[in-house]
């Protein structure tokens, strides 16, 4: 237990834009080791997304974004009449890089209203646009921090899932915002981890985060969910989001959904805090949500080594759908859905003064 | 999808006796590696126990019955007078080498009972007693897997956790025999083994025994649970049990308790499968059934390799306690216990006709 918060957070940036760039931490390698990647064009940014050197919504939205940049340009340099032809090839490979969060598909659609308007050499006016995208992200997880603190009104132990912090963001973090800012608070005496088997970003990513804030955290493995909060200590299960449907249904990592049922039957509250850009009001419910399968290899290895027996077969969804039902507030950067559902969505998404 | 059923279980024996001792296949390196390693005296017994080279409650049980012939043995060489005093010390350390699967100490007892009886060298009166102990939970595994498949009534998928098969047990095993019957005999479409963090023993060990038996077994991360359950393929979750209190509340590998509430919020049913011996009418219920901790290394870590941030810590409560109002049904060798509670368990323990 260190005494001196060291807020590293701030020195974590999972996504950076370099003269060279799109550089990126390769997660895959944490925390063993501290390695950049640095994407010079879109297919290599959406390659790193497709991988996993850069994961956690936001911040793929935020890379992307970058990536639109580096097409503009390359698509520029090869005709400056019809890039915005040329262009098309790179966004949809961005686009497919992976399928359930919707913040990828945000952040193109974002990049993409500036098309029309532009003259000449587009890349100046879209890499300003993806620096403010990758701003207005980090001031939005500070905003969300503020605001799902707020909602933690009793001294309590808190279990995360996943990874929501810095490196899942364009900085500071969703859900791990919210931790951050409840614990310099002193509302948190507790933090419980998920592993998040298979890759592990509790254990490898969420862990080493907060370990660097000086915020004390103990690992749990996923099956032992139900039986922390049956201990009574936790009073909050606070995740991010990979898509929020317009019904309040939430799309995030395997494991949520498991966590939600559990802590309904224990009277824990379930918190998903996430930007309004991981929001999607075009589709109804989570049942429309695309729901990425991955290799099997996955849960059969641990970090490359194979661990369980010759022939197995695996399931592998990385994703689950937790109804609104069981969802007790969206934080969000305009605003906290109570309860929510979708008059309370559209209204949120409708409010342009926050 | 192999059509020829190999049933390689016959062939497993986690615990046997050799001339020389125990023999026991070291769980902690299958499915890599299958090695053995011989106890020659009841501290080398305790000592697998405590190490996990043999676990598994029933397989537990029968080891520590050997273990008890070779330290009355020993005891009996040191001083042919007064070897019951001498035997106490190591029954006290096999007592006490795990402390929540109570088979371990149900078996002590029932060796113990010879004891009084025994005329000169108490060697071969109570090896042939462990050997009956042993022969007893492999027929006792046979008929709970007739048992327990007659309860699976329409053709489904279903979901196991831990490792409850022949390596966990004398033979066959108590969930995973249930399983083998009912795959036999056409009843279940697809099996699911949860990997069962930290040790993994399914995706290392229950996968390794399907597998040899020609069974297809997909693997789960623990998080996935909620999720496959949802899908509504999986009908019956089926576990093991570590202890089983008067009451009905059943202790059993960590994680087991988390299932039983997800599979409740899923109208799933819940099948425990256990010999008597785990039942312990002593203690009212779960509450007061001692839960193993073991070391925080063991969720830092996979297979010795450090995976976690360092510095982080973790909670490793290595078992839970399931509450009887979340089990639809107790499988033991003398009878199927529905929605169980402490009449209907005094009555199966009363009944000595079977």
């Amino acid at each position: 237990m260190n005494p001196t918060v060291n807020k590293q957070h701030d020195n974590i940036r999972a996504v950076e834009w370099r003269d060279e760039g799109v550089r990126l931490i390769d997660q895959r390698l944490l925390p063993q080791s501290l390695e950049y990647i640095t994407a010079e064009n879109a297919a290599a940014v959406a390659r790193a997304i497709h991988d996993m050197v850069v994961r956690g919504a936001p911040a793929i939205g935020v890379a992307a974004a970058y990536g639109v940049a580096l097409a503009a340009r390359d698509s520029y340099r090869r005709d400056g009449q019809r890039w915005r032809e040329y262009i098309e090839a790179e966004m949809t490979n961005l686009a497919q890089a992976r399928p359930t969060a919707i913040n990828l598909n945000w952040a193109l659609q974002r990049m993409r209203r500036l098309f029309p308007g532009i003259q000449g050499d587009p890349f100046a006016p879209l890499l300003e646009e993806a620096r403010r995208i990758h701003d207005e992200d980090i001031a939005a997880n500070y905003r969300m921090g503020e605001l799902g603190a707020g909602l933690i009104d009793q001294h309590c132990a808190v279990l995360t899932h996943c990874n929501t912090g810095s490196l899942a963001t364009g900085g500071f973090g969703t859900a791990l915002g919210v931790i951050r800012t409840a614990y310099a608070a002193g509302r948190i005496s507790d933090v419980f981890a998920s592993e998040t088997r298979p890759w592990l970003q509790g254990a490898r990513l969420t862990a080493w985060e907060l370990i660097q804030d000086g915020i004390p955290v103990s690992l749990i493995a996923e099956g032992a969910v139900g039986y922390l909060l049956n201990q009574g200590r936790v009073r909050w299960v606070i995740v991010g989001a990979d898509r929020i449907a317009a019904n309040g249904d939430v799309a995030n990592k395997i494991g949520t959904y498991n966590a939600a049922v559990v802590a309904r039957y224990h009277g824990v509250r379930l918190m998903v805090v996430a930007p309004t850009s991981t929001i999607d009001m075009a589709i109804d419910s989570g049942t429309q949500i695309p729901i990425e399968r991955r290799a099997e290899e996955e849960v059969l290895s641990m970090s490359g080594r194979r661990i369980a027996a010759e022939g197995a077969g695996a399931w592998n969804p990385v994703f689950d759908v937790t109804p609104a039902s069981l969802v007790d507030a969206i934080v969000t950067e305009k605003g906290v859905v109570l309860a929510p559902e979708r008059s309370k969505l559209e209204a949120l998404m409708a409010d342009e003064s926050s």
